[in-house]
């Protein structure tokens, strides 16, 4: 039997998420994390590279933190913890940049879109609006993952060359020191499921950036008006409608058990069922199933929660781990 | 009257420092320390961009530190401390990316030097062979400099662009979050003497990388053959000779009192001195002058000596300082 592999999942924080985080991230990294050693941990320092509002950020990490927490991340068998409160990735990510090619990170995806941005903006400085943080972010990414020794990294699809890029540094790191110590060679998992193509309330894939996401935890009387306002078409309630081509119906499929999928979809297409009902029908199903997770986040974010233990709790944990890696480390490159 | 000024002074650990270093460097900052408050760092990350031998590493960094020792540095009104024992370093430097251009970056002179040297080369790719810890460098510099909250830092002319690019992402910073905390705006002070052009054997400036430096603190053999064979002329013993034109007079020159050395330079002048005397006197003046610290330095680098206990007091001053600059900066970011 092989050993244990680690998991690490590393969570954004920018805001609170939305349905399509739920159903594409939040969920299956946490079933992911149902057999492992398995450990989450708040970038809260990616997201110092686009938000300069500290109270936006101290609110975006607390929220982000509580919606996982509420949605069932379980602090007895796995970690959570903030990026920022493990002091020694910084230090790796020094140690890792001296093994990293510059011409690695002239390839990275973030930093060429941001690139690609500006040309199209017809701009003369391809690099304008360009900060450091977003063009080191991938070697403070490796180093995220290299100090746990992380094995696996749930991600999706479009995250796959962090992935690359960590077992690129991490390889050129080991062909340096591995006399000494190397690092286990990590490599990405990447979950299946259509959570990444569930729609936004405009029919495109559910995005912040497209301003078309539904909040995971909203009062429920914004939740309902929110529902209420998805685009339909203007069929009569009596007239057969086709299911598939409206959205409420397709955030419902996703949301509600097949059987009552099926039942739905059938008044739809015999006609008698209409989109006012569907909704109300959408609006029951996301708060019966978020309404439970909806109270223990209204909990955690109320002053003086418990949140701020079990962060600093995890902290502890992630630190003892970090802390053996990079003395290690250090005695590999000759900085004990 | 002004408040005392902080000073600090980062040292470079690429193996024992050579008299060029001590008149162009060592002498200055140390003689800029009496009447300040100073610190000093080794640099040890910032040698790790070239040094992947970790024998060669941790020797030189002792080697480095005993030096500044032998040469005079005072703990007790000092702080002498290794860049990687205080990681609130990295973690600001961290921080500091999120507010630095790229652009700044790309028009950094060492950077730029070893893109030009692989243009020369007629290299299709000119960040060949460049690694990350030297594109990244100047912020780390940075973040040396501002995590002490230095007003002034003594570097040589060559140097200024690094004070430039500390001061510019200072006030990127001071402009984003100067409502919660600014960093002092750092100056450079720039050591007068002709330090910097004292000559090597081979006449040009003394050097590592032209391997014409005497090294300051050999075995007493070893200096005296060095110095046996800095190239002279041939003019006989006899003959009157152009002080200024022999190498081992212009260093006796830097060296010796003035008394001293118009005494020399008059026997030279009038002839009947020849080049093997002048050695001679040059040898003696080395040995008596660095002699007593080149026992000191001995007894430094001598395993189990009070080195690492003295460097480990530093550490400690220097992180109290450093952990209270950055829980202001995280408190101002939103990240506390």
């Amino acid at each position: 039997m092989a050993a244990t592999k680690t998991y690490l999942t590393g969570i954004q924080t920018s805001g609170m998420p939305h349905l399509g985080n739920y159903y594409g991230a939040i969920r299956p990294a946490l079933t992911a994390a149902e057999s492992n050693d398995s450990l989450y941990f708040l970038a809260d320092y990616h997201s110092l590279n686009s938000i300069k509002d500290p109270a936006k950020l101290r609110e975006d990490i607390r929220s982000v933190a509580a919606t996982w927490l509420a949605c069932g991340l379980d602090t007895e068998r796995t970690v959570l913890y903030r990026q920022s409160a493990v002091p020694e990735v910084f230090e790796l990510a020094t140690i890792l940049a001296t093994v990293t090619a510059k011409g690695l990170m002239n390839r990275a995806h973030a930093y060429k879109a941001a690139r690609d941005r500006n040309e199209a903006a017809g701009g003369a400085d391809l690099d304008a609006g360009i900060n450091m943080g977003l063009f080191n972010y991938p070697i403070l990414m490796a180093a995220d993952i290299l100090i746990m020794e992380t094995d696996v990294v749930p991600v999706g699809r479009d995250q796959a060359q962090h992935i690359e890029y960590t077992v690129d540094i991490a390889q050129a790191f080991n062909h340096l020191y591995g006399e000494h110590y190397s690092f286990p060679i990590p490599e990405g998992a990447y979950p299946e499921g259509g959570g990444s193509i569930l729609p936004g309330v405009d029919g495109r894939k559910m995005s912040k950036s497209y301003d078309n996401h539904i909040p995971l935890f909203m009062p429920e009387n914004k939740l309902k008006k929110l529902v209420r306002r998805i685009p339909t078409d203007s069929t009569p309630v009596e007239e057969p409608k086709d299911p598939d081509a409206s959205v409420p119906f397709q955030l419902l499929s996703y949301l509600a058990a097949a059987e009552r999928t099926q039942d739905v979809r059938k008044r739809l297409e015999a006609g008698g069922m209409g989109w006012g009902e569907l909704k109300n029908e959408l609006f029951e199903e996301i708060d019966t199933r978020f309404g439970p997770m909806r109270d223990r986040y209204d909990e955690l974010m109320a002053p003086g929660s418990e949140l701020d233990g079990i962060l600093e709790a995890g902290a502890q944990r992630a630190r003892r781990r970090a802390a053996a890696t990079l003395a290690k480390v250090r005695r590999a490159i000759g900085i004990d």
